[in-house]
């Protein structure tokens, strides 16, 4: 028997829908092992809330065996004070970060084939104390990565994106031929690694409207994008670009594209999340492994109700494990 | 027998598509006097080419009959040179501009209920000698109109900008408590006055990633957009907003919303382009008369040819039909 898939899934914010999301999951078959980083009786409070079975057994390196229904493997990591569902707490701050913090460090020490995340309140953690902008600077820091991509995935599309959580006006000044070559190299990098796309198709969104129209509406097309997606095609990359972002996503261009590159937030996610239903997941590209993560907040007010739709923590875990297949 | 609603439609360009999807169309019977304020030689040349038979009517204001499929009503404007479908020639750019301008007074005049314009080039007109920056200004000069809005509509979804055609490094400045409440209230008028909807609900995109985050990510919700929307409401006007770009475009949004105004270019249209594939049609809201257009430019390579998709024509048509309506 060959050795199954491990996942390390960090449920995030203990007061949010992380924790029931994947109760909800081990309700069924995985062909993976999955090991959940988090506090075990709170695991167990949970689902005792939502009226699901749950047997946790403890994480153990040299047991290969994949759990059944109805049960996880835990890496417990004590949480620091009692959770009431829906009601944030920062002295559970420290908690929330040691779980991401072990996940990372598991996953670079081999231990692990990917990391599942689910959605944890910034606020919360920075008011423990803790300097925390997201788990992506998190995860990048701890792994000694300079320079990470956001893509975003759902059945049939990859959007990755050139700059992400910036306001707007900054937006054209960020687009600089070095971000650009960053950015596509990673994506073309993971693209291969990760995804086990030979030579990956890279489609590029203009920044302006109808691509700048020739100058007409903008001139980064010209002096930036052109030239630097030139430069990269003289390296052998496979890019298409740069198209309007209002024509990119007809079926004959995404066909062919393995992943959209937009230019920032809002060009490339309406689309992504309405294409997606609700069931996109979050990958982040140029980590030493791989990690993929929920879409979504932690919908406190759903907590330990059983409402919470589990469809994008279900879509990240399966991308994890397909991905995770590649590495093997 | 109630007069029939009257349609005044430009073909465009005569050496683009234009020309093609009119004559198409007209192989149907249609619930409105079609009228095309263009050169009767040049249409029945390109129906000739086309193999479809083409008899033309010449207009007249007292003849209130429907067209028989095979047929259309003719304005006659003469072209200046005869026209080789898929080259462009700037001795016909005055010709192109004077269907424009007569089938915009025609409308002034109340001899019509709407216009449907099709693909002009712009550039060809310029190098004509003629300043033009497209039909929208056209039409707001000739109508001493002001502002206007752009709108896209598809099936189940209005998108409005409330910027179109600018470089995305001055879409933040654009934004101003001024132009939104000229904006909002220019859908407002129009959605009431010409779609028919009694207290439209206005949904309302923010300009940042996420709205803004609570001013974590850009200040303009803050300072300029929920200012101006909170104002408009006092007045009475029923607005949602704002909301995440990549979070508005959800069936439990868009089931109650009229019109989505987004704040720029790529933020509202590659969703409504997706939506629609490639069959939405443009309206232009705060002009004295009804007028849409198709979506598309003049794709000069399939003039001629047969191939050319008449799926945004025929929704411009059809809207106009349907918009005309309620002015009766």
């Amino acid at each position: 028997m060959s050795t199954p898939i491990k996942i390390a899934i960090t449920p995030g914010e203990p007061a949010g829908i992380g924790p029931d999301l994947i109760i909800k999951l081990a309700q069924e078959t995985w062909q993976a092992q999955l090991v959940v980083f988090a506090d075990g009786d709170m695991l167990k409070a949970r689902a005792s809330a939502l009226g699901l079975p749950l047997t946790l057994i403890e994480y153990d390196t040299n047991n290969p065996q994949i759990q059944a229904a109805g049960s996880l493997f835990i890496k417990q990591i004590d949480k620091s004070v009692e959770v009431t569902p829906g009601t944030l707490d920062s002295e559970n701050g420290l908690y929330v970060v040691e779980t991401l913090r072990q996940a990372c460090q598991a996953n670079m020490d081999g231990d692990f084939d990917a990391v599942v995340t689910g959605p944890v309140h910034k606020g919360i953690i920075n008011k423990a104390g803790v300097s925390f902008s997201g788990h992506t600077e998190f995860f990048a820091y701890q792994s000694n990565t300079i320079d990470v991509v956001m893509l975003l995935a759902t059945e049939g599309l990859n959007v990755a994106l050139a700059t992400t959580h910036i306001p707007l006006e900054y937006v054209a000044k960020a687009i600089t031929r070095e971000r650009l070559h960053k950015v596509i190299h990673i994506i073309n990098t993971d693209l291969k690694l990760k995804f086990g796309i030979k030579e990956p198709h890279i489609y590029v969104c203009g920044l302006n409207p109808h691509a700048g129209e020739d100058g007409h509406i903008g001139t980064e097309e010209i002096h930036t994008i052109i030239p630097a997606l030139n430069e990269l095609r003289d390296e052998g990359l496979n890019i298409t670009g740069p198209l309007p972002a209002d024509t990119i996503f007809q079926p004959k261009y995404l066909e062919n594209a393995d992943v959209v590159l937009a230019m920032y937030h809002d060009q490339g996610l309406p689309v992504l999340k309405y294409k997606g239903f609700g069931a996109s997941v979050n990958i982040t590209l140029g980590l030493p492994f791989v990690r993929t993560s929920v879409d979504h907040g932690t919908a406190l007010d759903l907590a330990g109700t059983g409402e919470a739709d589990a469809g994008s923590f279900r879509k990240a875990l399966e991308k994890a494990i397909e991905l995770a297949h590649h590495q093997q």
